[in-house]
C-alpha cells in the first residue's frame, strides 16, 4: 500500500539527488586508521584515559542512566559536582546541566523570550538557536553577520520589550570569533541579554580553554547568559547554561525542554567533570591546538587565522569540494564537507577541525595530505 | 547593577511562591536508602549488571562521547548496531537513533510537517511534541484526550494538506492508553500519518515488551512512525525513531534536530542495546510489573488499571499532593507528585511509577507505606 507521504518522500529525495545534496550515514568502528580532523573532540578528551576510566566508573557506580527527569528524580550529585566545576572554570555563579547542547539553546531561549519579546539573531549562528527562537515564538531579526550597528538598531526598535541577542564565541562553520565586547556594551545599553554561545570557544579560549566570555573579562556580566556544550572540547555529551541563580531558578521553573526531558546520562556527565580537571592540570592542550591552527593555515595560505580551532577552507563548487574531502579520506585523513544548506553564506568548504589529539607524526601527515589535496583541488 | 531582566525574574520567582508552585533540583547520592517509585526504569535495567557493564565497556572501547554529529563522522558502529536492534524489537524496516526522545519527536515533526501541513495533537501529549509541533510552523489543531471523532473531524479539515496525528502509546502522566487501531483507521481512510510515541509503551505492553504498537499488530503500518526513548524501561539515554527507509532517509537529510546536533555518546547507545537483549532473555520482567500495578491499583481503590507501569492518583489540592509525597519520602518511599502546570487536565495527583527493579519485601514496603498515605491524605 503506497501513501502520499511515500509519493512524497521519493519526490523529495530525488530533488536531493538531481541537486547533488544527498547525505547518508557512514558507521565506522573504533579503531580505525583514519586521521580524523572532521569531529569536534578538540582536545582529544573523548579517547583521555581518565576521561574514558570516568565514563566507566560512573556506570558503574550510578547505573546506565539518571532514570528520571531532573526535577522529578534525575538530579545526581554528579550532576551538582557537575555544575560547580563549570561555574569555577567559568567564572559564573550558577550553571544548569542539560542533556545536549541543544537542549541548553532550547531551554534558555524559549524560558526567556515569548510572544511579547524580540530576538536578535546573527545570521550564522547555529541551527540550535535557531530552532530556539522560533520554538520562542518572539518576534525574530536576523542581522548581517557580527554587524554591531545591525545589532543595536535592532535592539533600538524593542520599544520596551524583552530583548534577548544571540551569537556564538566562536562560529562554528567558519570558525571566526565575535565582536562580544562590542556586542555587551550594545546590550547593555538597551537592557538586553547576550546569549552567547561557547559550544566552539570553550576548551580553546582564554588561558586555561575557559572560553571566549571569560577571555575578554565578561564573565558574570549582568548583560550575558552563556550555553556551552559537553560535547565538543569536553569530549562527552549534554550541555550547560551559566548566569545568575535567578537565571537557573528561572530556567529549571520553566524551561520545557529542561523540565520535561530525562537527564543527562551519568557516564557523560563524569566525563565532562574528569575532562574539566584534565583541562585545568593541562592549559598546554589549547596551546598546542593554536600552534597547528596556525601551522595549517600558514600552509593552506589562509589569512585570516581562525579564533579556534575550525580552519574553514572555501571550494569553488559543491562538486569539488565533496571532491576534495574523498581524495583526503583516501589519503587517511577525515576532514568536514560543508554545502548548502549547511553553510550560512552558501560557499562550500571544507571545514577541518584542528586537534590535540593527534601524534606529532599523525599531524606532519595530516597537514602533507591536506596542503596537497587542497592545491590540487583549488589551484 | 540590576538589569530589567533581574527584576523580571524576581517578579516571576515571587509569582510561583505565591502560588506555590516553587520547584528546585534536590541532589541525591548512588545508594540512598529510598525506595525509588519516582523514576521511568520500569524494569530496573539502568542498574541492572549488564546494562551497567555495558556502558562501562562502550566507554573504554569507544571513548567518552561520539565526537561529532551522526553525518559528519558520530556515526559510530554501536549506533546502527543498535538500531539494527530495534528494528528487530520493535518490527520495522529502519531505525533512527537521536541523542534524546526530545530530539526524536522534534525531529520526527519538524520534517515532515511545515507550514503548509495540518498537525493533530491529542491535548494530553508530551511536552516535546507540543515543542515539535510549534516548532514545525504547522496549523495545530488540539483535540480531546482520545477523541477519534475529534481526530477524524480535524483530518476531514485538512484540505489535501498533508497531516500528521499525534498521540503517546501509554500516555505519561495519567497512564491510559491511546485507542491506536482506530487512530490508525482514521489516519489510512485521510491519507495521515499517525506519530505514536512509545516512550511509556516500550518494554512494558507487547509480550516481550516491545510496544504496544507491535502488540496491536500495527508495527510497519504505512501509516503509522513510532518514536521512543532509551531513558525510561531501556534505563540509559537517548531517543528512536522507527519507520519506512525512505522516512529514515529523509529525517537524515532534513531533520535539523538530528542533524545539527552531536550523535548520542558510545556509553548510553551501548547501554541501550544490552538493555533490549536482556529484555528479549526476561520478558518476565514486564510481567512482574504488571503484576505489581494490579496489586497496588488494588490497595488504593484505583478503578482503571493503567496501561504501562504509571498508577495515578488523584489528590484534592495541589498542597495535599505535595503533603502525601513529603510523607511517603518521609518512611522511605519515593513517589512523584505532578501539579499544574505539569498536568494536562489541572488535577494534582501522585504519579507512582511500578518497577521490576525492586525486590520482593521492599516491595511489599513501598505498597504498605503509600497506601496508609495515600488513605489519610484523601479519606
Ligand atoms: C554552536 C553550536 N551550538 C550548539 C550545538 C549543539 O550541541 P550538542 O551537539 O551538544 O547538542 C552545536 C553542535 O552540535 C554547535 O555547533
Ligand atoms: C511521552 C514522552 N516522550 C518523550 C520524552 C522525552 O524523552 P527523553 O527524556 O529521552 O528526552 C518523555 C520524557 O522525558 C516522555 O514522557
Amino acid at each position: 500500500m503506497n501513501t502520499s507521504w511515500d509519493d512524497w518522500f521519493a519526490e523529495r529525495a530525488d530533488a536531493r539527488d538531481a541537486a547533488g545534496l544527498t547525505r547518508s550515514l557512514v558507521p565506522h568502528g573504533p579503531d580505525e586508521p583514519v586521521l580524523d580532523l572532521a569531529g569536534n573532540d578538540y582536545l582529544g578528551l573523548a579517547r583521555h584515559p581518565r576521561v574514558r576510566e570516568a565514563a566507566a566508573e560512573a556506570a558503574r557506580t550510578w547505573g546506565a542512566g539518571a532514570g528520571a527527569s531532573r526535577l522529578v528524580t534525575g538530579t545526581l550529585a554528579v550532576h551538582t559536582d557537575l555544575e560547580r566545576a563549570l561555574t569555577d572554570f567559568l567564572g559564573w555563579p550558577a550553571a544548569l546541566v542539560t542533556s545536549t547542547g541543544y537542549h541548553a539553546n532550547l531551554s534558555v531561549v524559549t524560558a526567556l523570550a515569548d510572544r511579547s519579546a524580540l530576538v536578535v539573531s546573527d545570521a550564522h549562528i547555529h541551527a540550535s538557536l535557531i530552532d530556539a527562537a522560533r520554538l520562542s515564538r518572539a518576534e525574530i531579526v536576523v542581522v548581517p553577520h557580527n554587524d554591531v550597528d545591525a545589532v543595536r538598531a535592532a535592539l533600538t526598535g524593542a520599544d520596551g520589550r524583552r530583548a534577548l541577542v544571540l551569537a556564538e564565541s566562536v562560529y562554528s562553520v567558519l570558525g571566526d570569533a565575535a565582536p562580544l565586547a562590542a556586542l555587551v556594551a550594545a546590550c547593555a545599553e538597551h537592557d538586553a541579554l547576550l546569549v552567547v554561545d561557547e559550544a566552539h570557544g570553550l576548551g580553546l579560549r582564554g588561558p586555561h580553554g575557559d572560553g571566549l566570555v571569560r577571555e575578554l573579562g565578561l564573565a558574570g556580566h549582568p548583560n550575558v547568559v552563556v550555553t556551552a556544550t559537553l560535547s565538543k572540547a569536553l569530549g562527552a555529551q549534554g550541555g550547560a547554561v551559566l548566569g545568575s541563580p535567578a537565571l537557573v531558578d528561572h530556567l529549571v521553573n520553566t524551561a520545557r525542554p529542561f523540565i520535561f526531558d530525562t537527564a543527562l546520562a551519568p557516564s557523560p556527565a563524569a566525563a565532562a567533570l574528569e575532562a574539566l580537571r584534565v583541562l585545568r592540570e593541562q592549559p598546554d592542550l589549547a596551546t598546542l591546538v593554536h600552534r597547528r591552527v596556525a601551522e595549517l593555515g600558514r600552509a593552506l595560505g589562509v589569512d585570516d587565522l581562525p579564533a579556534g580551532a575550525v580552519l574553514s577552507v572555501p571550494m569553488p563548487t559543491p562538486q569539488v569540494a565533496v571532491a576534495a574531502q574523498a581524495a583526503c579520506l583516501a589519503h587517511g585523513v577525515r576532514v568536514g564537507c560543508f554545502r548548502p544548506p549547511s553553510v550560512p553564506d552558501g560557499v562550500s568548504r571544507l571545514r577541518i577541525t584542528v586537534g590535540a589529539g593527534l601524534g606529532d607524526a599523525d599531524w606532519a601527515q595530516a597537514v602533507d595530505v591536506i596542503t596537497r589535496v587542497v592545491k590540487e583541488h583549488t589551484g
